[in-house]
């Protein structure tokens, strides 16, 4: 495929020691040798060399940059196409009057993403692949990146290509059955085709058993800290920031002002929510406790719930054990350092088979415990002894749900004893749908919308 | 010089395409080779050169980052030593994970500016250079950042050097005449001394005279804008900031919440002050005016002092006159689009010599106007045309200063007829001031604390 030549700023924003300004495509070597002065021109530069020298305004002579250029040709690069990278000062202004340098010279600015879709165009990577790249970046905990880093290196792409070349041949052997009728076709196929779907749909309902670990691992948990006002919210927080590294994101397109807020436990990532809130309203003694612990009940997908050990359960208390009652939860009996006078059978009879753990926040009691529990809830093993791959990407999720489903109704069709072709047509669609997870026949504007999500200059 | 083998992130923090960490000293290349998996051994890597690869972790045999790993061997690198530069990634998980592997090869974590510090100390650059680096990085203008590069180039260090030269062969010359006695040494050698210094002072007279302008370009101008409520204060700010491009920085070490914004105005960095400030109150239509005026006054070096053209001056209006009596000050003559009722004349001579510009910020008039007066008022020809290079560091305009006062003092004394050796202790304290532009004779503590300005990984 032919494409331009496009450029971005690859390194965060920001100051730093250093900031990379990367051109990809057929003109890249040309554009950088308009504007660099070394020793040598960069077009009689071996491939994956790295060249000290100047940038200079051509027409002015005006130095504009002191450089380091990496010559990349291809095919052996990112996007299999010509790649230069400019290391600069990583100042703001040094960068970005870097990147218009190379923009005057007809390098196109790169969109989100757009390195990594040439990698998928020029088929260096498939679309799994693709999408892994942008999951080990964002990546928020070790194990959430060895996810994405499997995946990068192909291990769901090779597991995916393995089911569909074994529904290619059975679909290929059915038709060499049919066009062989001498043999009693019809019973025969519907058997090979009962076996082999049963063996596909088994390997897809593993695939798909790593997936809710595979999802919390790469988009964190929406965990909220709720309980009345005073029981140690925001001292349970500070316990879980402190105590793991916090990892404070924008999110890209808002406001400064809007952080998340994630904290490593155990290797899982707990994505905290309304943790401004809870700073804020601990500040002036916390005024409206229930309330806003309601409203952060709704995107959570893990509560815990901190009642105060030393006084009784009150309404309030009780009806928030109403309103998570079908929620993955731990409870947390805090201020055990006080004497206990709540009362514990009935927290555990309204806990029911969610855990509840005695801490006390203020003598940094009882953490290790509550870390256990909340990995322990949703990984059997706690995450960071396990060595699963796991599928974590919710497009590829759905896509494995449907073609289980396609293969179900073609195994039905089969127990039906349906015509042989009507079989074939679920199984075929089937092996479509598992090559939307690596890219085949994926539209085009999918495409577009995956590689949008990614950050400039990737 | 020898010194340990030491690491850092290199990169800005946050999520980007790429992130870079850095390795220098003897052991780089045999700590990368113990964690790096390519096709070949980096040791037999030549300089200059880029490698594919993986890292992993060398107990384990775990994959830990998919890499390319640059080959810098001394003495031919940023800090004359062996550096490898590690490109993962650019996310935050991935390069704390690459960073980890690297240290737990034995690589030391590098102070800020420590690889720059080492550029010094192995002589590859000398100190007024390498302050130009931290420059660099931290520029908010084209025009800062040519000072700074002019400055990493050298350009400042040539001069000094120079200067330096030319004391340095008066003193030895007046040496030679005080060993030969015969001539009529004391005179003739006082006349030259006197001929010499004065050709010194002068050049370093003409160095200063670039000194104030270079400190704004490097420092920024710390600008207020004041007057009473609803006068246009906030609009004032936000057209500087919408017609320009806004530069908004963390200060390192303190809160998020603080942010300083630059405007880059005709060439000229101003740090709006307040800025916070003056949003905050117009949205509760702006309470407090004139109080807050005051207090954004204090660190002020530029005023912009808004007043309502179609209202009358009002006490307030002379009482923000009488606090601005002695500085630089642009006054804004806002709403001239209403009918003009306030008192020009005496507007006038309020202001004095300090322009006064109309202008409509509703309908986006006189901007272009107050930006000329801004960027006159500190730059004779605008900044944009001029094309000096600029003393621009508070410690060498404080050097130069010195220098040129010990100067002045030995040709005081050599008018006195003085004695020749000690006008020449004058002249050689000059000598030794300029000395420390570059780093001559510099105290060790100044130098730690010179660098621990700079970024981590630079």
């Amino acid at each position: 495929m032919e494409f331009d030549t496009i450029t971005a700023i690859s390194t965060p924003s920001g100051e730093g020691a250093i900031a990379i300004v990367r051109i990809s495509g057929d003109a890249a070597v040309t554009i950088a040798d308009n504007i660099f002065k070394g020793k040598t021109p960069l077009a009689k530069a071996e491939t994956h060399t790295i060249h000290y020298g100047h940038l200079i305004e051509p027409s002015t002579s005006e130095i504009i940059e002191e450089v380091m250029v990496s010559v990349l040709r291809a095919p052996r690069t990112f996007t299999k196409e010509d790649i230069i990278e400019i290391n600069c000062h990583g100042g703001i202004v040094s960068v970005n009057r870097v990147l218009d340098l190379v923009l005057s010279q007809g390098a196109r600015l790169a969109e989100p993403g757009e390195f990594t879709k040439r990698a998928f165009l020029n088929g260096r990577i498939d679309l799994s692949q693709a999408e892994g790249v942008i999951d080990l970046i964002r990546a928020k905990t070790d194990r959430a990146m060895n996810v994405a880093l499997k995946q990068v290196e192909g291990r769901l792409s090779s597991q995916v290509r393995r089911l569909r070349q074994k529904l290619l041949e059975t679909v290929a052997h059915v038709e060499v059955n049919i066009d062989y009728p001498e043999y009693d076709a019809e019973t025969v196929t519907l058997e090979l085709l009962k076996e082999k779907g049963e063996e596909v749909r088994q390997e897809i309902e593993q695939l798909l058993m790593t997936a809710k670990q595979g999802k919390i691992l790469r988009e964190g948990l929406a965990t909220a800290i709720i309980g009345r006002p005073n029981v140690g919210k925001s001292s349970l927080m500070n316990s879980l920031v402190h105590e793991n590294k916090a990892i404070v994101t924008d999110i890209p397109g808002t406001t400064r002002d809007v952080l998340e807020e994630y904290v490593n436990v155990r290797g899982v990532p707990l994505r905290l929510i309304d943790t401004a809130g809870i700073r804020e309203t601990e500040d002036i003694v916390e005024k409206i406790g229930v309330e806003r612990s309601r409203k952060a009940l709704a995107d959570a997908e893990l509560i815990l719930f901190v009642l105060n050990a030393a006084e009784e359960l009150s309404k309030e208390d009780e009806a928030l054990f109403e309103a998570i009652q079908d929620m993955n939860a731990v409870v947390v009996l805090n201020k055990t350092d006080l004497e206990i006078t709540i009362d514990t059978d009935r927290v555990s009879s309204l806990a029911g088979e969610r855990p509840v753990i005695g801490t006390s926040l203020l003598r940094e009691e009882g953490i290790d415990e509550l870390e256990q529990a909340i990995a322990h809830l949703f990984f059997d093993e706690g995450v960071e002894g396990a060595d699963l791959s796991y599928v974590s990407n919710a497009r590829h999720i759905a896509l494995l749900k449907q073609a289980k489903g396609a293969i179900e109704e073609a195994l039905e069709g089969a127990d039906m004893m349906l015509p042989v072709d009507m079989v074939q047509i679920d199984i075929t669609r089937a092996w479509e749908l598992l090559g939307e997870v690596i890219g085949d026949n994926v539209h085009e504007s999918l495409i577009d919308q995956l590689f949008s999500q990614f950050c400039l200059g990737k």
